[in-house]
């Protein structure tokens, strides 16, 4: 594959489903790696798979680190992390997987509305590009993968 | 120094001042790091120094990329990065700090309230401590600090 | 493939053959390592190869380092190292293999009794699964695995 | 400091002491660093700074949290890491600070009686110096302090 | 592939196909790897993608980070950096490549013509072969391609 | 010392002279490295001390290499690399060294006049601050070293 | 793959055709690299390609990096490095290529006759394995292959 | 200090001292670490601290690992590793160290006879400065050490 993309953050929207049609119809060679992005299955797998916990720090707990052995080793593998942030809820794991990407030294596009440019200023500095829409993501992989 | 900690995240409130007493009263051979906590400074330091932007975008830009030289450098060198999360605000720079701390293999302590357990399940996860007070951060501070 | 897993620990009971066997019937796309775990023959494979040795020691010695070759190989080279803890022996080479893997920084489910809990503590604690069967394993491979 | 050394496992007998003041004596340039080795101390510190659990497995994930705080950043920042294991107990935390001193690339020596021989025999295979008494491991600082 | 070599520098001339060429030809087990050599594309692709600006600094910056993207991705992954100063123009993107190649440990081949000798010493002198031609190169090529 | 900086680039104006004469003045707790900077010096130190050369590129070869011996050394320990890019010369050797600190995610601050904006944009599009002048560069150190 | 090993040393008898025989014959599962083998070639590369040389420190200069285009790339890519000292000359680019092994953390095994055991004890002491014959490495090879 | 420098190799010859002198009556800022240099002290630490052994294999094995813990961990921490040849024995452990050096990415400083140059390219090809006497390393460390 010419690149290996991991696609972070917001799960109430087709974005990636968007951009993994673009890569599709552009005949792209990139691999898509991409979260569980199941709502209650990534909140209650802890509790599903090792036990229930009576304390929901506990229960978050265990969901939380077994979806990080996905989470964790596809975005370690990426050669660009793709991050959405959306209008609603705190998305701090969104903001944690762009500081985790910078850590290890792996560039990152950033996608969000332009309200939210304040907010997102540290994470958007760190980043290579800063889109608004997937249309503009399919644009840059387009770019960089041609021949 | 027996550890160099990096304060992070929240700035409207005293817990800075409060961990930093607290090494202080029990004499802890700790080196305490901070990123600039003013937040207009922080906001404006970009066009103050390198010239006025038309577009907001650039003015957050080149402030946060001047804000990083600090905090990325301070983060670094930590032993440990202790980040405070806030009941106001986005604080995405809060956590995308605590995923460079992972991404660079820095443990982390974290603080914030229980009602933001859910919100945080990822960040809490990955932390060696999940803190609601200064006080416990100061008695883990003086646990590990044991000659 | 997705994920390369090592399996480490415990060479007296069939949780190896388990887990491949789960992999397989689920068509999960893991690629599984694992250590000689014939007894006799990585005990003695040093004084075969290389020559008799008077001193235990030193048999031993040659025989842990040509197992080495292949054990820190694949684990070195693994998303994920799965540790077995069982109620025999020392176990000491699983512990030693759960410390390289936290040092590499590569993820750790473990998989032990609850009556070991305490004894295992840190072990547990660095671990993002702690896990009693290799159903349970099968369980967070096959979650972890969905495309 | 010529050498930082970690000085690991066993808190039953007085090694740890009897180096001390082999270095003291032999005014060797050794900084010495160790875990806290106080036992009730150390299991009760998570409940007792961070509140308590009701499941054991919880209480006791806290506290080894809590500590490797400390341990982790310790072992990391030494030249060399001392392991000791004693005749009781299972002492998984020495073979697993074993592993990794070993997976970041830190010599250890190991110390323990010969009849632990066959069962240390991974961890022995990596170490740099297997020794049986604190005697012996001052006799080794003293020989590599030379000036 | 025996090696994954990138082609940094000049894109005035033919040299890369040149290149090419003599891998074709001569059946080397090589994976070629380049940045866009369309110098009006490379230029405007920031504001193409992203939307104009008005000042020319940002339009420079959108495109130069695009563009490494690519560049550091495809840079990172060779087993050797090939980098061709021509007569004209500062080229201080290549020199840039050559920086960073050295600073991730990656060997370089520097190709330009010997006036430019005492200009380009401390990279020359980085460098694992200073030539003047792509047949040069293409002779390096083949020989360490020898089974 | 808060950080250190190692001073590239330029060598025919007193920019690393005000550098300096600002960080006293200003009382900065930074410690400043820089190249040799005597032009003469530096080309003839490796004939000198190794022995003469009657080809000019292993002369400037043997100066070269002592110099990295500096350079390379300052530099891969400072905190921050500052770059200047004068009106004279190729002064491949500054972007050279802009690359090697990206290689090393060490984070650089730019200094050059805007006309160069064009041919400086991958490494101006890589540092955390583009400045024109050594008062912004004092600016930014005294802003980033606020206690 | 299941191995990468590189065979590095010794070029004047036919350990490497033994050890590569050994590999077809039981079907394992590895990977075989090696340098040029060819004295004369590897000596002249230098000159051939790039130019003669009027002192032979620089002839010996361009041929020994151009190998090492090579040589480090193969090694670094291995799991295993495999090192034979020979009877006749210095060989000290065997113990250069086990130093480097040592330095990237690549375990080895070194092969010599039973005389050269106190010259070679630093290399052996870091050595997985210290054999005698290709048979004993292909017994090893075989041994750490088995599914 | 600016500099930590490594002396490796040769023990037969005073070198040593005179690089020390060279930098005591220059007052150079630079820590000087060395092996230990004494011969039988060297050959014998193993047996004198851990017991005697009937094969000198394990003897020297035993030996040179104590030995290894001062020099890995002396040149690990070394800005530049020094390396001299001497006419006499096989000194595959100052060719070994040269390796560990270039492995580690620490640059060297050679020091040998011309009638060494094609036994030793491999190293003096990796190396920063080829010279032949202490007084050309004192002149070299003089440069460097300008303020």
């Amino acid at each position: 594959m010419a690149y290996t993309i991991y696609l972070s953050g917001e799960i109430h929207s087709t974005w990636r489903e968007q951009i993994k049609h673009g890569i599709l119809e552009n005949q792209l060679d990139i691999e898509v790696l991409s979260p569980i992005t199941d709502h209650d299955s990534s909140d209650n797998i802890g509790s599903q798979i090792l036990g229930p916990e009576q304390n929901d720090f506990w229960k978050d707990h265990k969901s939380a680190k077994i979806n990080s052995l996905r989470t964790n080793s596809y975005l370690g593998r990426s050669d660009i992390v793709i991050i959405k942030f959306g209008d609603k809820y705190k998305q701090w794991n969104a903001a944690f997987d762009a500081g985790i990407a910078a850590g290890l030294g792996i560039p990152t596009i950033v996608m969000h509305s332009p309200d939210l440019t304040h907010a997102l200023k540290e994470i958007d500095a760190a980043a290579l590009a800063v889109t608004e829409t997937p249309e503009q993501v399919i644009e840059i992989l387009k770019y960089i993968s041609q021949t």
